[in-house]
This record gives C-alpha cells, sequence and structure tokens, in this order.
C-alpha cells in the first residue's frame, strides 16, 4: 500500500464515521484531487468501502478483514502476500531446514492446489491459506495418511464452537451444507521408513461472496462467511485454529489416531452413504460401513466383500 | 578442460605411444616451456598417466576413465559434472516436470547423500553417482519400498556377469566380500495415496584405490576395481545397468516385487543370520528367516516371536 493510501486511511480513523473532505485531502497530501479519488478507488478494490458525497467528501463504512502481518509474525508465522501455494512455499523453507510446526500463511495463492495436482481457487484476501510443516521424530510415511483426517476432524470441531456447522467427508474435505468450504492438502518427502518432513496444506474459504467463485464451483464451494452471520476475522481464526492443530498433533504423533476416532464420526458424512472411491488401481463402489482405528474407510460392496481402503478420494 | 589441454591430448592421439618433446609441443602451442609442462601436470592431475624422458620428451601411457558426456547426452542422461549430490538434482529436475525415468549422473558429488541424511564419499571420476526419476502411475508410497531391493538385485546380478561377486544386504547396500561397494537412497515425494515421484539414486565405488577412502571407511568400503582385474569403463558400466534397471522397473510397476524374489535371495547374505534392525519406533533383534513377496524381512526374536520388517536399517 502506497504512502498516500496509508495517510488517507489514518485521516478516516483519526476522524471516526465522518466525512473527510477531498479538498482537505488534497491540502494535507499535497496532491491533486484526481490523485486523491485514484487513492480512493485503489483503497475500495483492495476491500474498503468507502462513501462519496458531494460536498461532503469521503467516509469509510467498512474495512477488508486483512491479515494481522505483524501479530502474526510475532507468533513465528511465515506470511507473504502471494505465493504460488503454501505447500510449494512450504515445500522451499522444509529444504532449508525450518522446523517443527513452521507455518506459512499467505493472503493470496496464483496456482493454489488440491490433491493430485488439481487447482484450488484462493483469491486474495477472502481465504485462510496456509501450510504447516511437520518434522515427526518416529513415523514411516505409511503409517501417518491418518493425520488429514485428523486435522478435518479438528478443523470441524473448532469451527462448530463459533456457530458454524461444518461435516468432513473422508478423507479431506471440509463441507457446509454439503458445499467443500475447505480441504487438506497431505504431502510428503521421505525415504521407505522415515519421513522427512510432512506439509499439511489447509484452504479454507472464509469471506467469498457467491460471485467470487468461477461459474463451475458456484453449485459446489461455499464459505465461512456465506453459512454464518459470526463477523469473521481471518487473523483470529488461524491463530485459533494453529493452536488446537498443535494440540492435536502432539497427541497424534505419540498416540495414534484412535483418540480422534470418535471425533471424526461425530462430524463425518462418509458413513452409511455408498459411495465410489477412486484408486491409483482403479475404483471401488460400495457402501461405507466403517472408519477403522487406523483412519481407513471399510467398504461393502454389492457381493458383500468388504475393502479396507487407507487413503483414495471418493467421487 | 582448457583448449591447451585439449590440443596436447590431440598430438599425442595422433601419434598413438610415441613420443613428442616439449619443443615441438611449445612451438605448436605457441606458449613457453614452462606452460607446456604445467598443463601435462594439470593432466596428470586429471588421471592421464604420462612420462616424461629426457631428450624424447612427452608421452601418454594412460587415461583417466572420464564419462563420455557426448555419448551420455545422446541417450538423454542429464550430466553435470559436480553436483550438491544427483538426489538433489533429481529432485530439481522432479519439480521441473521431467518425466519417467529421467536419469542424472555427475562425476562428483559434493554432499553426496546415503540414507538418513548420512554422508556418501562421492569423489570425482572415482565412481557412478546417478539418479534416476520415476513416475509411477499407480502406486501409493506405502507400497514400492521394495524397489530399493529390486535395484539392488539387478545391479548385484549384472555385476556378477562382468566378473564382479557382488551381494545385497538388505535393504540398500551393494557388498563385495563384506565390504560396502554400493548403495541405493530411495526417496520420494507423495500424498497419502499417490507417489508423485520416486529417486532412485545409486552410488557405485568404482575406481577407487584403497587410499581414496577417508580413514574411517578404510575397513567398510571397498571398490569395484579393487575386486576385479577386469577394465571397467564408468560410461558403459552406467549404461549398462540403466538398460536393466528400465526393465526392471517395467517389470516391478505391472507385476510388483514377486518376479524379484529368487533373484534377490540368490545375491542376499541377510537371511539366516542374526540381525539388528533399526526402526523408527526402536530397534528389533533376532534372526533373519526369510523375505515375504512384498520385500519385507521376517525375523524372530529370541522369544520365537515373528515380525515383518517392510524397511528399515541393519545395524
Amino acid at each position: 500500500m502506497n504512502n498516500t493510501k496509508i495517510i488517507i486511511l489514518r485521516a478516516f480513523k483519526d476522524k471516526p464515521g465522518g466525512y473527510i473532505s477531498g479538498e482537505k485531502l488534497s491540502k494535507k497530501l499535497k496532491v491533486s484531487r484526481s490523485a486523491i479519488w485514484k487513492n480512493i478507488e485503489g483503497l475500495r478494490l483492495g476491500g474498503y468501502r468507502i462513501d462519496a458525497c458531494q460536498n461532503r467528501g469521503y467516509r469509510l463504512t467498512g474495512e477488508p478483514d486483512l491479515l494481522d502481518i505483524e501479530l502474526l509474525k510475532s507468533k513465528g508465522i511465515n506470511y507473504q502476500e502471494t505465493v504460488d501455494s503454501t505447500n510449494l512455499a512450504a515445500r522451499q523453507l522444509a529444504e532449508n531446514g525450518a522446523g517443527n510446526f513452521t507455518v506459512i500463511a499467505a493472503d493470496e495463492q496464483l496456482s493454489g492446489r488440491g490433491r493430485h495436482g488439481r487447482n484450488w481457487h484462493s483469491p486474495k484476501d477472502k481465504g485462510l491459506w496456509f501450510t504447516i510443516i511437520l518434522r515427526p521424530q518416529a513415523a514411516a510415511p505409511a503409517k501417518i495418511s491418518s493425520i488429514t483426517l485428523v486435522t478435518a476432524a479438528v478443523v470441524a470441531d473448532y469451527l462448530n464452537t463459533i456457530n458454524l456447522s461444518l461435516t468432513v467427508k473422508w478423507p479431506n474435505d471440509l463441507l457446509a451444507r454439503g458445499k467443500k468450504a475447505g480441504g487438506i492438502l497431505t504431502e510428503f518427502k521421505g525415504e521407505p521408513d522415515r519421513t522427512e518432513y510432512l506439509l499439511i496444506g489447509i484452504g479454507l474459504n472464509v469471506h467469498h461472496h457467491a460471485d467470487d467463485f468461477p461459474d463451475e464451483l458456484k453449485a459446489l464451494a461455499t464459505s465461512l462467511s456465506l453459512e454464518s452471520n459470526t463477523d469473521i476475522k481471518r487473523t483470529e481464526l488461524l491463530l485459533a485454529i494453529l493452536d488446537k492443530l498443535q494440540q492435536a498433533y502432539e497427541l497424534y504423533f505419540a498416540a495414534g489416531f484412535a483418540p480422534f476416532l470418535q471425533l471424526w464420526k461425530k462430524y463425518n458424512v462418509t458413513l452409511g452413504r455408498r459411495v465410489k472411491v477412486e484408486l491409483p488401481q482403479g475404483s471401488i463402489e460400495g457402501k461405507a460401513i466403517e472408519l477403522n482405528g487406523n483412519g481407513a474407510l471399510v467398504l461393502q460392496d454389492e457381493s458383500g466383500v468388504i475393502h479396507t481402503i487407507s487413503y483414495g478420494e471418493i467421487v
């Protein structure tokens, strides 16, 4: 944000709810009236709501929910305004030695990703896009796919305490009224018996209006603001979720998935339904009858055969 | 290599086995006699053997076994003289979209790595240091740890056809007379149900003399040249191994580990022995009684309990 905009915002904040004439701003800043107007337009594009009234001037009526960068930094969170994707930025941090529970958050992802390389729409200032780097001490990669389920259940549980009604769809979706409000992308790097690092990427749609979604997502996606009357502040939400996840991961790496099984079941919309799961070697259809103690989905197909699927994609 | 050295080598090759006087070289190259001498010294440091004889001049009596870079490049192999490690270089290629069976080879690794981040001593021109990028179409990371065993068995099998006697130690070592002659570092990146890419890093000690090993390795390590009377050419060896591995990996991704079980057993020195395996959660001691069809080691401990270990480290 340029200096002119910062001084204009300060002037608004010195006179809460009041009008400031363009002429006054122009004199104060020693720039032309049209330069003031241009900067007001720029602030509006950045999410500020500013009334203009002939003879009275400009008035600030609403502010964007910006991430409080100073607060995030003071908590040790890596912030970047714009990234390709937070998982990609996290991987670079991890390769450079970033420690356990290093977090990177961004205001915008230019190529946010979902599972299997798919796109995740991540417009500026509308969501929470962040990734947590984990360096589990004792875990083979094969054993930790259930961390995705832990993450989904813990985030859903927290959102349910702030007047939102979120559910989890096995293995990595967060839904509100059946529409996608968030997702988790778990990636890892390792040797067969050693996880060098895990990346838990979390995307939450927070302030999207219906029009903010591309046409092909309008029927499928929603945001927390669309599903709630609560005034959600992204910074608070991020810090609260990180706090819950940090506790949860400590328990998970000490005791495995079992302590989270009931929590996951409480919010899940998968069990009891007929589902089709896509796997590398093909797809399996059946009724999702149970989640086992390792977080694997137990399916019963039409011929009664039981399939236990540790991770996959429900289509 | 500078131009002067190249011209000197060409002069030697135009007169095989013959002497060329320093004066002649000095005139041909329009440089001083002492410049010729310096370049002869440089060639010697690079592994050329050059006799000097008063009144007759210089004679080439032996050439270093340099990688044939043009040939490697014509086969699509990425070559770098010096890398941090070929796995690291391969990862960068993979992140930039390199396809299945992309290979990178180097003459020297400045920080060659073994398993669990340990160092692998990889001096210039002495070994084969290379990494194969694989992008299996349908494989969860948990299922493919046995590819390390396949790689070890296939490399050992090929080396045994050229008058070397190599054995394999579960899971990733290649031994000659009980000393380490090579190793495999398998790394991967993926999601829980999808391997984005695998890196198969292979290090083979080829031309090391006993003095080329650091003191702490002298009793533990050997090289193919030390174990064989055959004149080994690194380029041929690399191309032959890549050819064998490409065929093997095709079979492996189609049919799994089972077709390689007997081959692995043929060369293994692990089964039948008492071993201690280090695992993330601690170590297990027992007799290695079998390798199962997935490449997992079956141990029986002192109390008779059977442990099946899919990957770990024998200490």
